[in-house]
């Protein structure tokens, strides 16, 4: 007898644009990549989750070692008296820190690592002498605490997630730059070619920099909701950190000198973004370049039971490039099995019955837009690799289509009210003031994202700032966001 | 001009046998594997330590695909009422526990986790429903605090430690202790195989068994000082956290029932079992299969430099299999270059002169025994990947060796304790007494490590225990420790 229902696999019960906080809980959840937890602001990472987590270390991983720089790690606790060596740094980071209880009488008040630069720099300033000691280029995999987060919201906002973080130092400031745009634009791959989520990129206000940098960069999406999510970003550290922390080189003149640093990171964070951009009113949509299991057969059993199954498994053999499931378990029917796998978000669906063996064929149903196609037998594998990277290809177009039509340009700041209150991000001109940032953000609870490289970041000839008139400094995207 | 000297190739000032506890600080330190922290009790995994890690997470991962185990990831933090939870367990740990200074008037004190059973069954409660949902299993890398520690050991002891804990249910104890059997095969496949460290294994005494488990099942390894380390446990929970946790399913009769777990977990110790049992007076001694770079290629320059350089390169593509680093850099004398990777501990060195071009041959050196072999350019990939296999088996042939001849039967107790004293590890006949185990210890600071699998662990007819006199329960071995 076929089971119908199974607690997790209840399907989705509230649509996307309805009520986009429910339904993004509900297909993290019943996807079963993330759970609540007892311990206030903290998420458990399930193993499909995970697997998405491994899937992007793996990915970085190799960008890691093609431009050279190693993996460590570093200790998970970090003295008071660091932080407070670069000024800016404390002052942005001590609100947000976690501090274990003092057991021994002498020792220093330690916190949990809401980022690592103050803990790894001070190794820094024992293992660099030498410009041969130079670029020296660190990462490392990580869980981090910052204490602020009350209501976790799964992948997207909580007490500890876990990130890589890149800490790296070179002779020259010229170097040093290029790497942090180096490294933004490995971020812009790993989002969009990896994970089909389309993003903005560009520079950081100075009211949103990272505290403690010369300039900070960063890769942004605009979820669905109109909402801003920040998904990597990337620090020109200038030498604010190499003076603070005694970090100096003998040079090639042969001189003591300060070097430049940069650090950067992408977190768990990723995956919510992913899940926003692509999941539907069925459940997930996973592009097939991160899914493990890039596709599920489905063997239809009304007659001919032995030989069904038998070429199912023919077909899973074939296809193993794939990482197919072959789910030709009896006790459940093919209808609870489409819902399953279409809440998993599993790229492809093979469907193989009595028919299709005659024919010579295979149905094979597409995640991403529902759409059903008939494939031969014969070539089968390498027309299920193409279609697979058009379904890469058209998630990414479909993507970018939806976020830039979330985008409008605006003249007045009544314009720009009903643009926010209608969940529409902005791009437009502003001062580069801080007060008045401030001001929009107390007002709309808009924040500036990123000032867009190039011409697009540029105030036309004569604009003024969309909220106090003045001349525009640059051209900002502003949002709500996550 | 060749610099002779360089701050972290000054090589190993102190013999293996002459002061181990400085060399082995040397050994880690000097071959850059990981370095001191300012945060007492923690240390740093540098690039070249984490590789190893990295290269066990690697391997073991693979194995965890293949027994079906999946990675996933839970809270850092511990409420305090979990630990309570389970009696045996919160006297064990809570000694060893870090923990949060409150933020919240409301909150609960959070412990930073020394291990994750806990926090993890807690969410089992909640997924587990049915006999369908079993065996559930599940993995965590992750961090590790726990606070007993004063003075650092890299990689042996220290606050923080990076380590795998696998967390299994299962329907049935037979499955269950099976599969906890099955885990510590994997560790000892992972020491023995691929680390080449030999390894004893078999059952904790009741003293040294996990805080919460029925029976632990332990690898561990005889250190070159006569010192044992433990290097990873396996534990049958029996159903002592279900109960505790409230963990139940519906069995097949449909009736509701308490599942069978088990729990199991190694560390980034195992490095350091890896450095103590190979490394040498020259520093590092990696066994091929975990070596990043199993060759290192040095060019012999003294006349037709051009050509020696083209040649080395071409020696570098043909090996490319290995991850050889070619070391051309002529600022560097080849005899700097020979003490740089032997510290390092790269597996083979390979040298290509002049005359070695002339006679279609190469030099090579193994950094295990120091033996120096000539061999054929042609065909030269296979005889090297045979040559690294070999010095693979070697390697842990001969620690096992010098393991074994660590390892004495005594039959009275002043034999046992000269034979501590001159820092053997013993395998005799014991009461089983908790009392009599924890006499021995504070005579000698010698404790109980493993009793071996079958008639290895069993007491000869007439047995007595070696310090009571009472009738031998069964054989164990007993040693001081990490």
């Amino acid at each position: 007898m076929a089971k119908e229902v199974e607690a997790d696999t209840k399907g989705i019960t509230v649509k996307k644009f309805d009520d986009m906080p429910e339904w993004y809980g509900q297909v993290v959840t019943k996807a079963q990549l993330a759970d609540y937890s007892p311990v206030k602001g903290c998420m458990v990472i399930r193993p499909k989750g995970y697997a998405l987590w491994q899937a992007i270390m793996d990915r970085f991983n190799q960008m890691l070692a093609e431009d050279g720089v190693e993996n460590a790690y570093f200790p998970l606790f970090i003295p008071e008296s660091f932080f407070k060596k670069e000024a800016e740094h404390a002052e942005g980071f001590t609100p947000e820190v976690a501090w274990i209880e003092k057991k021994e009488e002498s020792g220093e008040r330690l916190a949990i690592r809401p980022t690592s630069e103050t803990i790894m720099y001070d190794s820094y300033s024992r293992w660099i002498r030498s410009w041969r000691d130079l670029p020296l280029k660190i990462n490392q995999w990580c869980n981090i605490v910052r204490w602020e987060v009350q209501d976790v919201k799964l992948f997207l906002r909580s007490r500890e997630f876990l990130w890589q973080e890149g800490h790296c130092v070179y002779e020259t400031h010229e170097e040093a730059n290029t790497e942090t745009l180096h490294y933004l634009e490995r971020y812009r791959q790993i989002a969009e070619e990896y994970l089909a989520v389309p993003t903005l990129f560009g520079k950081k206000t100075e009211r949103e920099k990272f505290a403690g940098a010369l300039v900070t960069y960063g890769i942004e999406g605009i979820m669905p909701d109109g909402k801003a999510l920040q998904m990597g970003t990337s620090h020109d550290l200038g030498q604010n950190f190499a003076n603070a922390f005694n970090i100096t080189f003998q040079g090639r003149d042969e001189e003591r000198q300060l070097p430049w640093q940069n650090s950067w990171g992408i977190s768990t964070r990723m995956i919510g973004a992913l899940v926003m951009t692509h999941a539907d009113d069925k459940g997930l949509v996973l592009p097939p370049r991160v899914a493990r299991n890039k596709l599920v057969i489905i063997p239809i059993i009304f007659k001919g039971k032995e030989h069904v199954h038998e070429e199912a498994k023919k077909l899973a053999h074939e296809l193993a490039a794939f990482a197919p499931i072959l789910d030709d378990r009896e006790e459940y029917s093919a209808g609870w099995k489409y819902n399953k796998y279409e809440l998993d978000g599993t790229p492809l669906r093979v469907e193989i019955g009595p028919r299709d063996i005659e024919n010579h064929q295979v149905i094979v149903v597409r995640r991403d837009t529902g759409e059903k196609l008939t494939l031969k037998r014969e070539g089968l594998a390498p027309a299920v690799a193409a279609l697979l990277e058009t379904i890469q290809a058209d998630m990414f177009a479909k993507a970018k289509r939806e976020m830039l039509a979330r985008i409008v340009e605006v003249e007045d700041y009544a314009a720009f009210t009903r643009a926010i209150e209608e969940k529409q991000a902005i791009l437009c001109g502003h001062c580069g003031g801080t007060d008045c940032e401030n001001e929009i953000r107390s007002e709309l609870a808009a924040k500036t994202r990123i000032i867009p490289f190039g011409d697009a970041g540029k105030p036309k000839p004569g604009e003024a700032c969309i909220k106090c008139g003045e001349p525009a400094k640059y051209r900002v995207y502003f949002a709500r966001a996550y």
